[in-house]
Formats: structure tokens, C-alpha cells, sequence
């Protein structure tokens, strides 16, 4: 029987062009942040399955691809539900398994504690165009550190991270999830209502200021309440929100020290970073998990239409494991979707090594074959890249196919 | 619900010092593989199981984790066999994908195509001591060549790998498939026992030529053919055995070229290679996956027991996905072994950049945290590693800590 040559349905086979552009990235990406002092640690890609299914992971949870039991464990012919037949999950993202680990080995490591983590990831998700099954995060976090230098940091490895890769003019949103409770309370919505009223705000960029009042209204929400929280969305003509008016207007809703927080973290980046970007204050950027607690922030490129990226401070997650809360806070870059731009635009990994290609014909002797190999090692010694390989009867086509992957130089051995 | 702490069960957490080691080993792998002209490719985690159960992987596939169906296509309540409830699977090597990938995508890809993969593989296994569920392979592959230039050059590529990671005095042992046929063809085995013969000799480094003659005896050889075979493997006192001598013996049970190919071998291998290590033929070893077609090899390192990695030709295996045979031969790193044996040794990485700690006490203003960020751009420009961090309580155990990850410059900033 012929057996299948496709990839599984929604994963992807990564060819050559593709994975010297994912190499390069991974490249820059570690030199970046570990001059920062984050360091790497790897997790399974799989978790017991109760770890993953503990509401941290909110809609990911019904993505999860599932890992049968085995042996004596397994008992397929009376099982009735899938509980009874899994034991192992993969993992859907880097942020549960990195909280395993630390409450595991918070012992054997420093803290605070700054984790660099480059891993696949898998989600059970309809296949459709540009978005895959399995693909790579890249994630950092600081574990252990309540203040706002573990968000200063953060932002600002992962936007030098980002310039060193060459993206330009692009911005950092930030905001703090007290600030969205605290314009839920101020506005009068009722306290089991806040999500609901988060996710209509998280649409603001697609459908504007009028949308969400809109879709505010039919969700029965009174004209009062809209209005009051549409006023705090108001930029009153300006270019960009203003933190110190809202916090102004928010008054007692919102508690002491987010003002400051905030502000602290704009003028350090401001003061230090590398790269040219904006760091923007944003009222209506809600990021989807569940597990934040504090500051969140999101990556906007002017070339994309959508988020490349994002973070935030979740200082409740370690204590689902260990009972004690530990302060934490992460940066995750959207290496998928920086992979896509780059290939589209048909980038150039800079300081790429000379690529020759020696054609040897067929049945060139052993001690003619040896010498070939010698001047090879010599010449990659010199820091050349020397592909040897056999000459095909169609030569014009072969060399097409290396020039295609970079080859430019081209040698011909014959057997005579 | 408390969650839990550990990873799954026979798999591991990687921590920060394991870690250092593992990616130094594949920038080593991947930049002396890449001169070589050998091209990162990847594959998902992931295949269809019927990929995964085709006889290829031998007992491996015994070992395979599967992956449960999802949506409509579960019904776990109605099946009654495994096969009902799983479809894809966990890959247990990188071959069976590699070559699933050359047929799904030849046409993109030159031909003879050098793959270098770098991947995690995962096998069942009963849990023990430095063995693992999830572990990482690195393998190259030659698809298209039918020459000996294919053996050459791996041996090549993977012998200068080993050298520039320190390693000395090692052996690359390699032997024929045809070879170990003949063998059996000579001694009067039936054809229906050679894999049981083969099973036994492969104990030959264990158990000795008395043990070998002994087992065969067990089996109910006649003792005729046991004395033949042990002839051939007896070294008549020298230190290696004699290809040529072999050769001879073996007259027209061994086919035409197998000789010339593996002199061949050795000849530009000894003529070319880098690194300090001997090439010996070894009518011995066996290599126990069943797709090998012709040369095999395997590393053995005076520091450990066993191979710590090896390889062979498997001319039959495009062919199962295509109908059409392509040649094929690879080598594979034992890198985990490697990696323990690092560890174990104490290995320190060359060329590690200093390492600085920035200690910061609590309450420092914002403009000074922002001060002590800027001067730490400065000097990761200049390629230090500068961690900036909280000051703890306990300064001289957080200090510990740092000093066990490698920070031996240390600066602390008071609030004042």
C-alpha cells in the first residue's frame, strides 16, 4: 500500500528558503535576549491533560489535540467518554507549561527569575490559509518581580528584538486591565457584565467608537451607562488617548498606583529603547486570556492589518500550582506571522555566507574524490559554504534548482 | 484544585545550565552541517498514523504516541479498537518523516537534496534512568545520490562536528548490509533466519565469539554453519578485522561491489577527513532498523559503552510513498547522549560573553530605573550580558543563584 506523502491536515512541511528565514530569526531573537539575561529553558510539548484543561487557557482549551493512554490504562472497547481514554495533552501555548516549570524548579533558580522560551505549539483549529496546527511561539517572562522594571524590560528586549530584525515605525499598546474594570465601574455596567462589555470593546479598532455603542445597546446596556463610557473613549479630536484626562475622569473608580505604573513604564522605555517605535497608551486594548491581572500590552505593525504580538502581567497563575501567588509578567512576539512578512517581502538575511557548488561527474575515482573533499574542507575552513555533489545528466536544470537556494558559484569536475 | 507540578511522566523539564549546552551543540551542529551544503528542513510533530505503522520503524512503532480524533469524527462511546478513535501520531525518528517530506516535495527541492533536521521525537518507552520519552535528534540525509560520495561525505560532515565539539579518539565503525547477508548465505543459514542470525551477532561487543557461537547453538544451528560463520569473524589475533581478507573468504556468496564501495569509503575518508578518529570496518555491527539497504555505520566513543549515534543507506524507503525508489543513506547524532556526557564532564562552552548583574533596589524613581536601562544598552551593545534585577532581601543567596548561572561581575544600585 502506498502510504500518504501530505503533512497531517493543517500542518505544513517547512522548506529550505522558509527555514533559513525561521533560523536567522531564532538566531537574532536569542543573541537579543540573552544580552538581557533571559535565559533559555524547554518544557515537554506535552502536559497531563488536567493542567490544560484548568480554565487558564480559556477558548484554547477546546483546541487541544489529546494523547491516547496506553498499556493497561487503556481500555478503548468500555470507555464512554474521552476523560477515560487521555492521559497527555500538547501543549497550546508557553505560558502554562512555564508556570509548571517554575513552581517545579522555582528551587534551582534565581529569582526573580527572566525565562526565554522557543517552542511549537498546537491547536486543533479549522485549517484555513497562513494559519497552521503547529506553530513556533516565542515567548519571555519575568518571574518573581512585582514592579514595573520586569514590563520595562520586557518591552524593551522585545522591541530591540524586533529593530535588529529591521521593522521600522512600528508601536507598542499598552494598557492595564484595572483600567478596563475601572471604566466598566465608572460607566455603571454591572459587575457580572464586564466581559461581555470587554469583548465589544476589543472590536474598536475594526468597528470605531460608534459600533460599540451600538453593539453596547443591543446588548440591553442603558443609554446612560454608553454614553459615560463612550465619553472616556472620546479622543476629543487628538491624535492619540490621553492617560492623565481618563485617569482624571475615572476618579475613584480606579485604584491608586496605575497612574503612576503606567507612567513609570512611558518614560523609561521612552528614555532607553533602541528601536524606533511608539509605546501608546490604549484604553480599548482588552488582549484576550483571562489570566492577566495588571499591565497588558500588544505589538501593532503598519504592515500588518492585526496584533503581532503581545503580553502582559498575570500574577495569579503560579499560585493554581504552588498556593502561593508569584508576581509574573510576559512578552510573547508573533514569530509565525514576522515569518510570513518577511518571506512576502522577499527579505534578505543579511551577512549570508558565499555559496559554491562543485558538480563531480559520475565515476570520478576514489583518490580523485578524496582530493575534491580535501579542497572542500579547506575552503569551508575559510568560512565558504561548499556544497560537492554528483553532476545530473540535466546540468542546466540542477544548477537552476541550487541557484534557486543560493548557490552562485559553480565548479565542474570531470572523469577524465 | 491544586494543579501539577511535574512534567509527564518519562519526560523533562530543561533547565537553564542543561539548556546553554544543548543550544551551543546546535549552533556547532548547524553551522558546520550548513558548509557542508546540508539545508534545514522540518516536518510536523505530527503524521498519520498509517505513515507510522508501516513496518518501517520496526519495534519503535510500538512506541508510538497517538493522538486522539476530534469533533465529529470521535466516537468514543461506539469504538471498540484503538484504531477507531486515533489518527495521527507522534513521530519516533526523523527518517520515516524526512522521506514522507522528499516525496511530497522533490519538485522544490535540487536533487541529490542534503536535509539536516534538528527535531524532538517521542517514543513510549518505559521510563529509566537518563532515558526519556521526548528526545531530540539530529540527523543528515543524502536523497539522490546513489554513489558512495553520499557515505563519504556524512561521515565527513558528522565526524568534523563531533571534533569541533572536543571529541577525540573516537571510531566510526561501518560495515554492509550485503556483507552481513553473505555471511549468513556462506555459513548455510536458511534465508528464513538471518534476522535472528544478524539479532545475535549484534551481541558480538557483549557477549564475545563464544557467546555469539553459543546462542546460535541455542537456536538449533547445525554446527557445521556455526563453525563457518565463526571463522569469518575470527581476527586471527590482529586488532581489526580485514576487509580483504573477509572478501575472500566470502567468494561469490558476497556481491560484485560492496568491496570497492567500502575501500572506496575508507580511502577518501582517511584522505579528507578533520577530525581525530578512525574509520574500521566491522562485519559485526548490525544496526537494528530493517529499511537499511547497504552501508551502515555507527559512532563509538571511548567514553561511553554504547553508539552514540550512526547511520546507513535505505534505498527502498521514497519508494513506499512514490512507487519510484530514490537512494537514500543518512547519519544521525546521538545528541543526547552527547549532551549528558557534556554535562557529566563538566564542559565549559568557549567563548561565553561576560556576564554582569545590574542589582537594583526597590523604590527607585523612575528616571534613574531609566538611566540604569539606557547604560545597560550600552554595554550589551558592547557585548556584555547585562541582566537588570531586582535587589533581594537575601542579596547574598540571590547572588549565589546568579553565580551558578555564570555572573561573575556584579553592580548594585541603592536607592539614595
Amino acid at each position: 500500500m502506498a502510504l500518504n506523502k501530505k503533512p497531517v491536515n493543517g500542518m505544513k512541511d517547512i522548506l529550505p528558503d522558509e527555514m533559513e528565514i525561521r533560523d536567522y530569526l531564532q538566531r537574532i531573537v536569542k543573541d537579543t535576549y540573552r544580552k538581557y539575561g533571559f535565559t533559555p529553558i524547554e518544557t515537554p510539548c506535552m502536559e497531563n491533560i488536567a493542567n490544560l484543561t484548568s480554565k487558564q487557557g480559556g477558548e484554547n482549551e477546546k483546541l487541544i489535540f489529546k494523547v491516547l493512554k496506553r498499556g493497561e490504562k487503556l481500555n478503548v472497547a468500555e470507555a464512554t467518554t474521552e476523560e477515560e481514554v487521555v492521559d497527555f495533552g500538547m501543549r497550546y501555548d508557553l505560558t502554562v507549561p512555564l508556570v509548571r516549570f517554575y513552581s517545579n524548579n522555582a528551587n534551582d533558580l534565581p529569582s526573580p527569575f527572566k525565562a526565554l522560551q522557543i517552542g511549537n505549539v498546537w491547536r486543533a483549529d479549522r485549517p484555513q490559509r497562513g494559519r497552521y496546527r503547529q506553530f513556533m511561539q516565542c515567548d519571555i517572562d519575568i518571574l518573581g518581580e512585582p514592579s514595573n522594571m520586569a514590563e520595562i524590560e520586557l518591552i524593551l528586549a522585545t522591541t530591540e528584538t524586533l529593530g535588529r530584525i529591521g521593522f521600522k515605525r512600528f508601536e507598542i499598546h499598552i494598557n492595564d486591565r484595572r483600567i478596563l474594570r475601572a471604566m466598566a465601574v465608572y460607566a455603571g455596567f454591572d459587575e457580572d457584565k464586564f466581559d461581555t462589555v470587554a469583548v465589544i470593546l476589543d472590536k474598536m479598532d475594526k468597528i470605531g467608537l460608534d459600533g460599540v455603542k451600538a453593539e453596547l445597546a443591543e446588548e440591553g446596556f442603558s443609554h446612560d451607562s454608553i454614553e459615560k463610557y463612550a465619553a472616556l473613549l472620546d479622543k476629543g479630536g487628538a491624535d492619540a488617548y490621553d492617560l492623565s484626562k481618563l485617569v482624571s475622569a475615572l476618579g475613584d473608580s480606579l485604584e491608586a498606583g496605575v497612574n503612576d505604573n503606567l507612567s513609570e513604564i512611558i518614560t523609561a522605555v521612552e528614555a532607553a529603547k533602541k528601536a524606533d517605535f511608539k509605546l501608546v497608551f490604549d484604553p480599548t486594548l482588552v488582549r484576550g486570556m483571562g489570566y492577566y491581572t495588571g499591565t497588558i500590552f500588544e505589538i501593532l505593525m503598519p504592515e500588518l492589518g492585526a496584533a503581532c504580538g503581545g503580553g502582559g502581567r498575570y500574577d495569579k497563575m503560579v499560585g493554581r500550582f504552588t498556593g502561593n501567588d508569584v508576581p509574573a509578567c510576559g512578552f510573547s512576539i508573533g514569530f509565525e506571522r514576522i515569518v510570513l512578512l518577511l518571506m512576502e517581502s522577499g527579505y534578505k538575511i543579511p551577512e549570508t555566507p558565499a555559496k559554491k557548488a562543485v558538480l563531480v561527474e559520475k565515476g570520478v575515482p576514489a583518490e580523485k574524490l578524496a582530493e575534491i573533499m580535501k579542497r572542500a574542507g579547506e575552503e569551508r575552513d575559510a568560512g565558504q559554504q561548499v556544497l560537492v555533489v554528483r553532476m545530473n545528466k540535466n546540468k542546466k536544470f540542477q544548477k537552476e534548482k541550487l541557484e534557486a537556494l543560493g548557490y552562485e558559484q559553480f565548479e565542474e569536475i570531470f572523469n577524465k
